[in-house]
């Protein structure tokens, strides 16, 4: 169905609400980006802070509107797994089937390159604009130096909040009755380091791959970049014996980095003082409903659906928002109120399934990684899917590589633990965890 | 432990803030409460509207500040349920046990009550001035006429948020990182209705009961006022077959009264005209955590722990609260961190216990009471309960008539539940339900 051009302003210039705009403007709509950043194009940084992982869901919302090719450029493959565990060799998890990967990409860099292609589209953007209020029926949306200052009015058809976690948008909405909100933190926080490139400009670690410390309730990753370092990330918790709160001297630093993460304390760079000098930063789950209102406004990406970073799925899903959008304004044509009402129904339970799943692969992380019984499950489950990889797929593959929709990967993965459940318990199970008895039971229960 | 006295600012002079209004004087602070509305003492209103609930944890807040003797000449004691089921005569149920009973009070009579006996006691009350900002670190509190207005700057050693379960004060830390916070909202929405008195001032309906018209999905209930009237709400899906929605017109308003509540229907004052007239209002559950900041802000009431009404237990936990941090004030002097981290620590689990307990009435109301399993289960229980009433003290009982921790309570009761499944699974157990048999199961399990 043909659109009518609309005028439509998009609060927030990050990763969802570049895509969105070139998205839009595609369908030729009149698109204005709002941030109350500058520009992040004319921001010095290093290339290097926050990684992300983009998958196939990102990928795949990135090849409808042509642009997969230019941003592949961008990022690095990772295949695998690099494992370091104590005392041992680090040693290689492949992620999936030959040539799956998640890519590496700096989220800078990212953005600077999204922007830049919304530009070429033809869509504006405003920086430096923050928006502090809404009218969300009829579409105004105020902005200002200050809060208490004066403010500039702006009128458009359609509004989408892009401004992620602590969308103001949403804020907006969240005021209003019968909209139903939440917002967990967890106890875990983080902190990103660096590892330098090697002299020669060559990475100083595996280059493609995911490297990971597990280190039971708090770990280290890091995550190559393009110019040869890694972009590197502790997740502690914020109390407690090993937290941020007791490392709390230079001295303290380096002794729990030696501790712990002997093959890579060495290759971080200014380690005692990036890590004072460096926030430590909260993790949240957010989630509300609805995120639309009327034909007038709808929220898209972290504003709608905030998630810890456990599974690497959040821009992922947000980029999946857009797509799936996409599809359903093909639909509906000219009725935005049908397309806000669709959009919001299909997207709000696969929202709710990645955020389940990315907050049991934090409490995987944190908790099940030291229980013996758990990492015997896992054995067994990855015996039984190299040997009948399409009876059985494992949760990951499902999420990363495939689009099947996040609320049946989550079903499916539990329909998996309720049949590894049962195989536990056979008598013996450690013994005869190998044995065609294991396989034929899995078979049955299947 | 002695105190130092401390100037304090309580925004909100609601029934939480009065009261906290009264302890904290009484122990020698400088007290102030802002309120954005205006004095409830000047505002003309029936004295009918909205109607709580007082029962033993309320009394006992009051009792400990002398004031429970005064309340009570404002309210009735309701000792039982009147039970008004289509085609039979009502019939009661007593709540608990001789002596025991809710008392129905007028929200606003109350109040204005309160706010005189805090006035009494020398607590300075600032109404018209809405608090827009705080300086959560420094205690300061910002009010206006407008939030882009002026405004005044206000600077107190501590600062409570008693400003219901919008909190403004809330709002401020919901900011913050590592704030987590919920709202939920139910379908079912509520409307207040009156039935007035008989001409010679007596009441239409039998005076000291609850009387409720269950009917599955939704009901009607009155509570009696000291002026012979009583006020009544309908409780009622916001959309569906009998909704909210559907319920459109002055007939269909009439016709759905004269069908489902042939009792009361025609006792109602304007049924039609107040239908339309008064508004139709959304039920909520809000929980957050922490409740506190520092030693200079601390929630009480409804903006810590909003809760839906089913259990008549809002405004008696806002006061348990105040009961309990006096206790805990006793035992830490001037340490206000001290005595604010305890607060939070006792009251949240409470807090989210009586959360569970109400919205599962509700559940109970609008889904199960037609179930039959459910009702024979309710039977049995009530037998058992009448024969042994030391082994079994019913969950209202021990909600509404002790001060029983209300985590404790939940745990109770679903030990109780849990007994019941059990029950519920003999073998024709509609057929044996008051044998002997059934009763020693339960005596073996408890």
């Amino acid at each position: 169905m043909t659109q009518t051009p609309k005028t439509i302003a998009i609060i927030g210039s990050g990763l969802v609400g570049s895509l969105l705009a070139i998205y839009l403007r595609k369908l030729g709509h009149s698109i204005t980006v709002f941030d109350r950043r500058p520009d992040i194009r004319n921001v010095k940084f290093s290339g290097r802070s926050i990684n992300l992982a983009m998958s196939n869901r990102g990928w795949k919302a990135l090849r409808e509107v042509g642009i997969e090719g230019q941003i592949k450029e961008l990022g690095i493959p990772l295949d695998k797994r690099a494992i370091h565990v104590l005392g041992q060799e680090e040693y290689y998890q492949k992620y999936g089937k030959e040539g799956e990967a998640i890519w590496s990409i700096s989220r800078g860099v990212l953005n600077r390159k999204m922007i830049e292609l919304a530009e070429n589209e033809g869509v504006t953007f405003r920086f430096n604009e923050k928006v502090w209020d809404i009218n969300l029926p009829e579409g105004k949306i105020y902005t200002g130096a200050t809060e208490k200052g004066a403010w500039e009015e702006y009128t458009y058809d359609i509004v989408f909040g892009c401004d992620g976690a602590f969308s103001r948008v949403r804020h907006k909405m969240q005021r209003r009755s019968r909209f139903d909100y939440s917002q967990d933190f967890i106890d875990v926080g983080y902190k990103e380091l660096t590892i330098p490139p090697n002299a020669d400009g060559s990475h100083k670690l595996e280059k493609n791959s995911f490297h990971i410390w597990p280190r039971g309730k708090f770990m280290f990753i890091a995550m190559p970049n393009l110019d040869g370092s890694f972009t590197c990330t502790l997740f502690l918790p914020f109390e407690g014996t090993e937290s941020f709160e007791s490392i709390n001297t230079r001295e303290k630093a380096e002794e729990f980095f030696a501790t712990h993460f002997p093959t890579a304390v060495d290759k971080i760079e200014n380690l005692a003082e990036d890590f004072f000098a460096n926030p430590t930063s909260a993790l949240v789950t957010m989630k509300c409903y609805p995120w639309t209102y009327w034909d007038k406004v709808a929220l898209v990406g972290d504003s709608a659906h905030a998630i810890v970073p456990f599974y690497g799925q959040g821009m992922n899903a947000g980029f999946e928002d857009i797509f799936e959008l996409n599809k359903i304004i093909a639909r509906y044509g000219d009725d935005w109120e049908k397309i806000f009402e669709e959009y919001q129904k299909e997207r709000k339970p696969n929202a709710d399934a990645i955020a389940e799943l990315s907050y049991r692969n934090f409490m995987e992380m944190s908790s099940k990684t030291a229980d013996p019984n758990f990492l015997l499950q896992k054995k067994i489950e990855k015996a039984f899917a190299n040997k009948y990889p399409e009876k059985w797929i494992p949760s990951y593959s499902r999420v990363t590589f495939s689009d099947q929709p996040y609320v049946d990967a989550l079903a499916i993965g539990d329909a998996q633990e309720e049949i590894m459940k049962q195989v536990m318990q056979l008598p013996n199970i450690a013994d005869i965890w190998d044995s065609k008895e294991v396989e034929d039971t899995i078979l049955r229960l299947l």
